[in-house]
C-alpha cells in the first residue's frame, strides 16, 4: 500500500468509528474545504507572511493538515487517485505556462 | 524517497523551472489555496452534490489537485513532514471526538 | 422606501423576472457568497494591494457588487433588517474591542 | 446624507476611534472579508439549509454584517459609490441572463 493509501485507510478509519461517512457527500466536503482553506488563510490575517509564520506555527501545521484531510477524503469517496491527479494537473499547467514563456 | 516527497520534488521543480518561488511566500499561497478551494466549490455552487458531480467530474478533479498542491508547496516551503502532519490532526481530533460519543 | 430597501427590491426583482427565488436557499446563497468573496480576493492574488488596484480596479468593483447582491438576498430572504444588523454589529464589536485598549 | 453612506460613516468612525485605517489596505480587506464569508458558510457546515437557519439565525446575522461591514470599509477606502456598484452590476447581470431565455 502506498504512502498516500495509508493515510487515506486512517483517515477512513476515523470517519468510520464515529460513524460519519453518512454526512460526508461530496458537496459538503467541498464546503468543509473551504471553510478550513479560510482558517489558514486567518493564521496570515492583518499580518505579514513572516509575522503570521513567527506567530501561528502550530495553528498553520493543523490547518493544512484539516485541509488536506478534506481533500483525501474526497478524492476517497469520489474513487479517485490523488497521486495521478496532482500529476496530470501538473502536466495540463506545463502546457499551459510554457517554461521558455516565464 | 517516500510517495509525497516525489510529488514534492516535481512540484518543485515545476516552479524552479519557471521561477516562481520569488512570488511564492506562505501569506501568498494561503491566499491562492482558498482561491483554488473556492473554484472546487464552484463546481457544487446551484447543483444537489450527486448532479455535481455527474457533471463537473473532470473540473473537480483539477481543483482538488489545484488545493493540494498549494498544501504541498507550504509544508514544503516551512519545512514540514506532511505525513506527520497529518496523523498528529487525526490523533488530536480523535481526542477531541472520542468514538464513544458519536 | 429607504435606499437599502430599493436596492433589494431591485434585486428581488432581477430574480423573479427569471424564476431563480427557487434556487435560492440560504445555504446555496452562502456558497455563492463565498465564490464571490474568493472572486475578489483573485484580484489580488500574487500582487500587492497598490498593484492590484492599479490593474483590477474594474473587476474589484463588480466583485464587491456581487459580495453585496448576495448579503442582500440573503437578509431579504430570512427577513432581516440590513442596517440593523449592521449596527448591532458595530456596537458588539465595540464592546469587545474598546477604544482605551487600541 | 443617504442611509449607506451614514453606515460608512459610522464604520469609518469606529475604525479611526481605534487608529485601524493603517492596517486596512484593500487586499488585506479582501483577505477578511473572504474569512468572513467562510464564517458565515460555517453556519451551514453539515446542515441543511432549514436546519442551520433554526439554530444558528443569531451568528448567522452577525456573520452578514461582518461581511457588510467589510464590503462597505472597501467601497470608502476606494473612493466608490456603493449604490451605483450594485445597480451597474444588477444591469451587467440582466444583459448576461436575459428574461427570456430564463
Amino acid at each position: 500500500m502506498s504512502e498516500i493509501e495509508e493515510l487515506i485507510k486512517e483517515i477512513n478509519k476515523f470517519r468510520d468509528d464515529r460513524d460519519w461517512r453518512q454526512f460526508h457527500n461530496p458537496k459538503d466536503l467541498a464546503i468543509s474545504l473551504s471553510i478550513e482553506a479560510a482558517e489558514l488563510l486567518e493564521d496570515f490575517q492583518w499580518k505579514s507572511s513572516h509575522a503570521a509564520v513567527e506567530t501561528n506555527m502550530e495553528n498553520i501545521k493543523e490547518e493544512i493538515a484539516d485541509v488536506m484531510i478534506y481533500c483525501l477524503m474526497i478524492t476517497s469517496d469520489l474513487g479517485l487517485d490523488t497521486k495521478q491527479l496532482i500529476r496530470e494537473k501538473l502536466e495540463k499547467n506545463a502546457k499551459k505556462y510554457p517554461v521558455e514563456q516565464s
